[in-house]
């Protein structure tokens, strides 16, 4: 099926010139001189039919650079409609983290046919990539890096570098290997090589320190860190025996940390993250991600019905307190937020740990009693004002009601700031990423909380008066 | 009043051996074999007048490279601790973008007697980045890269980049400059420089295409996504003539990203970012980042105080309604939370821009409308059960009550989803950063409008009946 597509669109690309050939033509010449990632933005705003057209009339050389840019969309229908020779021959040129990334996204009938086409090496390669689980060091790493004995000088490696440059995703970090047994001995930087005698040998122009390394299963976002704390433009990634099984590059780093902001904030946002762009993302699945959280958080919330219906007796009695149910309600929810995404980010980065919630806690105690306080004065003015102008008349025991409003607005901005900032800790210790704690998941465990407290400093205050 | 603070710490350091003498001592002997990003942690574990005394006792080369760390704490405390003379000693071998960042925050006087004893060129080039405002290249950006005239061959651009190696931030990106005005011609990579013959022209190693580049008032965000999009190591900075004045490096865009995430966060959780650690930021200034916004949002929730007043006829005569308002109105919010957080980093994100608002518009009503429904017909089904198991009666106009709910349900969820994706709009239009709409932000919005639309829709259905 998909190779009769295939045919259509590249019919096409013969002597018959059809519009559409001239529109294609047109764009190969106007991309001639872009960079890929310009030409990444180009094709995806055209259909996969004429992005296909497109990669077919670059040269072989361009349309593999705009492969290996990972904000190129669609290359899972893209790719498949290219004719499967010059698919091999395109994805056989790709960097093999990158090709480790997308390979999956195709038909498995697709990934078959490719699969015997591409080149022996890459196939392997790609093989070893893709054994790795998601999110690790190992799914991220490309294996196109510079090694070289400890015995050879640094004239020697320099020579080695000029020969293999073209096929490497770096050569600013040489990785120079144990030649017994293959370990990793030294990480060398280039630009030391360069400043280096070239009779010297190459291990005595590195630092003396032991190179920072990471192992294929050590988590995506602990290699983030290890190369923003270190400033390492790659870090070399380690087998049980400590030889170098591939490199995790500075640039892969930075797409992962613009993704993971994304992640944060959907989350936050009380949303499963969507991993493509908005307006890319189907109805059914954008419904998906949504509507799930969302259920689960109105059949969480449904507990506030249930203590409302076990407050009947005083609501009846006191109408006017259900005038600030939601002000209230509101209030607790907003100060958990604040709380809970300070917390999440301070455990994200690492500056506080698990066994420092009770230094949290300390912490937010006074914390939730002044902003309490602060609020509960408005609060209290904002009743009184409306009572002594008219505005509004809230009874003979608009004080009491006063009170009330402001001693709730206390313990409620006290217990959100409590359990917000708890509530990263607990997902935490309980085995969840901190960050599923979103905004609307502690607006709704405060909320019921808050209903009982309001009506509690309802009975303690008003109780012999309006109850 | 530092000067004499200073004395003290550092009168300890003579022979006059004392405990504190002996800890110190045998922390720089520890951290003798450490990188510099792990000294680091070390001194912020530590209290300033300590860490100043490590960083006095360490190598100047390391104590510079310790300074130049950028998560390093408390600096603009540790340093005035030092002896002005060996401060200006470390701060004139620091990089320059990093001293920049750190100078400001000395006091006046400090400022005063270290400018006088820094390196003259470092003084000059600290002037020079301190006019250039926050967020922008110039602000970023540091002086120290490595550039050459366009009629130099290979062999001399090496042999030029062996002599300044030691003194340059990075040396992986030479900017080729025309050798009459001063104008950036060509980005040369290292890469590509090693494996030229030495003997041809600088300028036929680099790429074809002219240099990435941005100017010293280009915002930092811009900046950092040249550098993710075109995956460079670094990007020059460019005065108005076409001249490089400097270099933004990849390692200083990493960093940025992380605390743009931090702020992004914070600010979806409804506070001021905090630009400190949790822990290390002092209480009052906590109150102050979290307490404006909380009283910005409990003033516009009061409108819910207001709008209940004017249905006052309505609640006293179906009490039962007043059972449902939290639910409903939290519902609201957490769709309306859901959409703001995409759309806020479809914006971050370039995905889409400001005329595309009316293409969200049209995506989110069909998406409210089926998130909505499937609220409502769990909310109908909450009641059906209830008051059918007699779990609690509604009265007799049970089934009215629930389509008031169910139908509610459907305009909260459908309002929540276009007010919440159409803030970011709203505050992008005004000028403000998309990121402004924080999510305690939205359901603020969606409260008010809530509860009109949960009255009006009971008004509807209820009249003759209940109301």
């Amino acid at each position: 099926m998909n190779d009769t597509k295939t045919e259509n669109a590249f019919s096409r690309g013969g002597d018959a010139a059809t519009v559409e050939d001239r529109d294609v033509l047109e764009i190969v010449a106007r991309l001639h001189d872009e960079r890929p990632a310009d030409i990444v933005e180009t094709l995806n705003a055209l259909s996969p039919d004429e992005a296909a057209a497109v990669l077919l009339h670059l040269p072989i050389d361009r349309a593999i650079d705009v492969l290996d840019e990972p904000d190129l969309n669609d290359e899972a229908e893209i790719v498949p409609l290219l004719p499967r020779d010059r698919a091999a021959a395109l994805l056989s040129g790709m960097s093999a983290d990158r090709l480790a990334d997308i390979f999956p996204e195709f038909d498995e009938v697709v990934q078959q046919e490719l699969l015997t086409r591409l080149d022996p090496e890459m196939r392997r390669t790609l093989k070893q990539l893709l054994s790795y689980p998601e999110e690790t060091a190992g799914s991220l790493m490309t294996t196109e890096f510079v090694s070289v004995p400890a015995n050879w000088t640094v004239g020697q490696t320099l020579r080695h570098i000029r020969m293999v440059e073209g096929s490497r995703e770096t050569v600013y970090s040489i990785y120079v290997l144990d030649p017994q047994n293959g370990r990793l001995v030294k990480a060398v930087p280039l630009r030391r090589l360069i400043s280096a005698d070239p009779d010297d040998s190459v291990t005595s122009a590195g630092p003396d320190r032991k190179p920072i390394s990471v192992t294929a299963m050590t988590g995506s976002d602990d290699v983030a860190r290890q190369i923003t704390k270190y400033d390492l433009l790659a870090v070399p990634v380690l087998d049980g025996e400590g030889r170098v099984i591939g490199i995790v590059t500075f640039d892969d780093v930075m797409d992962l940390m613009i993704d993971r902001q994304t992640e944060e904030v959907h989350r936050f946002g009380g949303m499963e993250a969507l991993d493509e762009p908005y307006m890319e993302i189907g109805f059914w699945e954008m419904i998906r991600k949504r509507g799930g959280w969302l259920c689960v958080l109105f059949l969480s919330e449904m507990l506030t019905a249930s203590a409302m219906q076990s407050f009947e007796g005083e609501l009846e009695k006191a109408i006017v307190l259900t005038l600030f149910i939601p002000l209230i309600m509101s209030s607790g929810g907003n100060s958990g937020s604040q709380a809970t995404s300070l917390l999440i980010r301070a455990l994200a980065l690492r500056e506080l740990s698990l066994r420092d919630w009770w230094r949290v806690a300390l912490r937010e105690m006074p914390t939730g009693v002044v902003l309490g306080t602060m609020l509960g004065i408005i609060g209290i003015a904002r009743i009184a004002i409306w009572q002594e102008t008219g505005l509004y008349d809230y009874g003979t025991h608009w004080h009491l009601i006063a009170l009330t409003v402001g001693c709730a607005l206390i313990g409620i901005v006290l217990f959100g700031s409590l359990a917000g900032s708890m509530l990263p800790f607990a997902l935490k210790r309980l085995g969840f990423d901190p960050a599923t704690a979103s905004a609307p998941f502690v607006a709704t465990l405060v909320d019921v909380s808050g209903l009982v407290i309001y009506f509690s400093v309802a009975i303690l205050i008003l109780r012999g008066t309006l109850l």
